[in-house]
């Protein structure tokens, strides 16, 4: 079974690396607090005695194979330890750190897998820094190439190719080198679900769709004072009307759409200066791929009639864009099977969040196991699970895994 | 008569000054450009034989006095040279170059002046990055004592005194030291009256109040794909609330209420996360005192309703306050007398712009020239002014301030 005193005090170790002055945890991808991040799972990786191999976008495997079973595609369990702006703890790493105790406890047990299991800790699955998201699965899984994703440049101008080579993470194999014969991913809910129905377990059958893109709006820059309300070309209020309209889409439809502008940048950024350019952020999501692209189709047409009204220029990038994914049904039940065998009272689900297993869905049979997020809260240091909680997520991804890697 | 060449030459060489890599001119009150603009501009002074006096909060006089008129008080001309974030040429070094080249002229012609004449350029007119506004002839004024100015903090932290002894312009005078019989400021209109009525000259008889506050609202950070819309406290969507509601509120009514949010920052600033916090500032402007405080409190009014329906946290600060003012009558008569005697055609008007005019009036009769602004634009790279309508500013306050100084 699983160490949880081990475990519980790694998923803590693990989220004191990267704290700033004020105690914000921030581990972005590439950044010098991944790099510590990363040297201390692999530290974790070594002691268990694994195999470890970076691959060239910077995923790391701790792979545990015999002599007996290694001519075997391995049973892949994986997340990510890069994490958001003033994070929580257990987003990514919780799943990382898990399929480690789950091959220590496999280990220790004496249990002699079929096909060799590994561990994956993925290159910037958040996208905060780099877009898009789950950029090192979408590689493994060769969805992007090597090249360009190695080319993307982040928010702050860096490139991601520099930044894993100033870290000493730009490794040597080839993303893809490991075929996996099934995938798991245990994660957090980060949503309200799991907790308000009172259930211990989730079945992720399906992800949604994700669509991001870059707004710029490029108005005229003129004087607070002088310039009357009607002359104005104020792109920081052509900003806000994207966001009010994005709102009052989503509110009013009675779909699951969910629209977010989470980074906004105003140019000047002068108290008495009109704004001349506001950049942001969309984050629209939707578990059907055509609402999805009805919701990108109402914004497109949206703004343009802004454009018109308004008088600005607006310009439109794509930074990620994902369909949605259904899991692997086999794995799926396995995991009912396994919440069940334990008591735990589960259901299946959809899942909000993008998910590494969403990229791995494209090369092998994939599913992901959630436990519940207290007050649905994620992307924010107030993220918590309870000990117990965590404890039986990583209990079902222990027998999952064991069963996966019998035959 | 005014030299036209120098005068424009002199605007053309100080608006070099600041400029960064890409062209853009930011000359920010106590940065290292605002050192060498002021560095340049008191060569100037001293190549004119002017005493040259720096007070505690850097505001830098010229002064053109003799044995014979040194016990009178000094007519005195104005305005800035700091300038905004991607600025034009023109805003406030216009009218201090052009008192310059009055004095210059006056010394030409054998002008025999019964007061002395000084020329002055106030400390962080613009605002930008020491809030409030018109800080140095604020400070000269009495309406802020000086200890207060000079620990105010800007937008970047610093403090202005400290910016001001790192530049070598925290100066020995006392604020207020001179004391002027009578103040006159010429200056770009920066806004569209003249141009749109076909008029050479502006005689400001007012000036409107200006209301700025810096918002900042709380919300809470969470996922934004797992987060349903009805559960989001989404600090970024408020403030874009906001934009609107003044927008809409200015537009809607018949008033000439002007209101704009020039600076905006999302926190964590991420893609994926519902932002925590939104800081942003509002300039509300108008030229009837009790319009402005009902703008204020409809504001203030919004905001509390915002609140309670956004379940977000909302505080507010004062960064400025100006009631409007009305300049003196017989120098605005001087002006419009002026502008008859060279045949140029002159109205008397409103200034959209706060001014250092507007500060000095509470301690001596002043009033303003304003000189057409192409297109009507200001706080921007695309400011204009012809030279011929440079030169004719230039004139009228040349025969204003001669007619001043002669009694
Ligand atoms: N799980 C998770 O937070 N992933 C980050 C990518 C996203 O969903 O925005
Ligand atoms: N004249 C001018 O642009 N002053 C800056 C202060 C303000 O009006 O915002």
């Amino acid at each position: 079974s699983i160490d949880a005193e081990r475990l519980i005090g790694r998923i803590r170790e693990l989220g004191e690396i990267g704290r700033d002055g004020d105690g914000r945890l921030t581990r972005l991808a590439g950044s010098d607090a991944d790099k510590a991040g990363r040297d201390r799972f692999v530290a974790w990786l070594r002691q268990a005695g694994l195999a470890v191999a970076i691959d060239r976008v910077g995923n790391i495997f701790g792979i545990w194979a015999s002599t007996d079973n290694a001519d075997k595609k391995p049973i892949l369990i994986g997340s990510h330890i890069d994490t958001v702006i003033d994070a929580g703890i257990f987003d990514g790493c919780y799943g990382v750190l898990s399929g480690l105790a789950v091959i220590e406890a496999l280990q220790a047990a004496g249990f002699i897998p079929a096909r060799p299991i590994a561990v994956a800790a993925f290159t910037n699955e958040e996208g905060v820094r780099y877009a898009p998201d789950m950029l090192g699965s979408l590689v493994h899984a060769g969805g992007l190439s090597t090249e360009a994703a190695l080319a993307i440049s982040g928010t702050d101008g860096t490139q991601l190719g520099a930044e894993l080579a100033r870290i000493g993470y730009a490794g040597a194999q080839e993303p893809g080198f490991l075929k996996p014969h099934a995938y798991v991913e245990l994660h957090i809910e980060q949503g309200p679900v799991l907790e308000r129905e009172g259930l211990r377990i989730g079945a992720v059958e399906n992800l949604q769709g994700i669509s991001w893109q870059r707004v710029t709006i490029d108005g005229e820059a003129n004087h607070a004072g002088t310039t009357p309300m009607s002359m104005r070309r104020d792109a920081g209020h052509a900003a806000a009307r994207v966001i009010t309209f994005l709102r009052d889409e989503a509110r009013g439809s009675n779909s699951p759409t969910v629209a977010t502008v989470g980074c906004m940048r105003f140019e000047p950024d002068a108290i008495n200066v009109i704004p001349s350019r506001a950049g942001f952020t969309v984050d629209l999501r939707d578990p059907d791929e055509q609402r999805l692209t009805a919701a990108e189709a109402a914004l497109s047409g949206y703004l343009d009639e802004l454009a018109a009204a308004e008088q600005v220029t607006i310009t439109v990038e794509r930074l990620a864009r994902f369909a949605p994914v259904a899991f692997d049904r086999t794995i799926v039940e396995l995991i009912e099977d396994a919440a069940r065998t334990h008591g735990l009272a589960a259901r299946r689900m959809t899942s909000g969040a993008g998910h590494d297993a969403q990229m791995i869905a494209r090369v092998a049979p994939s599913a992901m196991i959630f436990v519940p997020s207290i007050g649905g809260i994620s992307h924010s240091p107030r993220e918590r699970t309870n000990d117990a909680d965590l404890i039986a997520g990583a209990t079902v991804l222990l027998d999952v895994v064991a069963r996966l890697a019998a035959a």
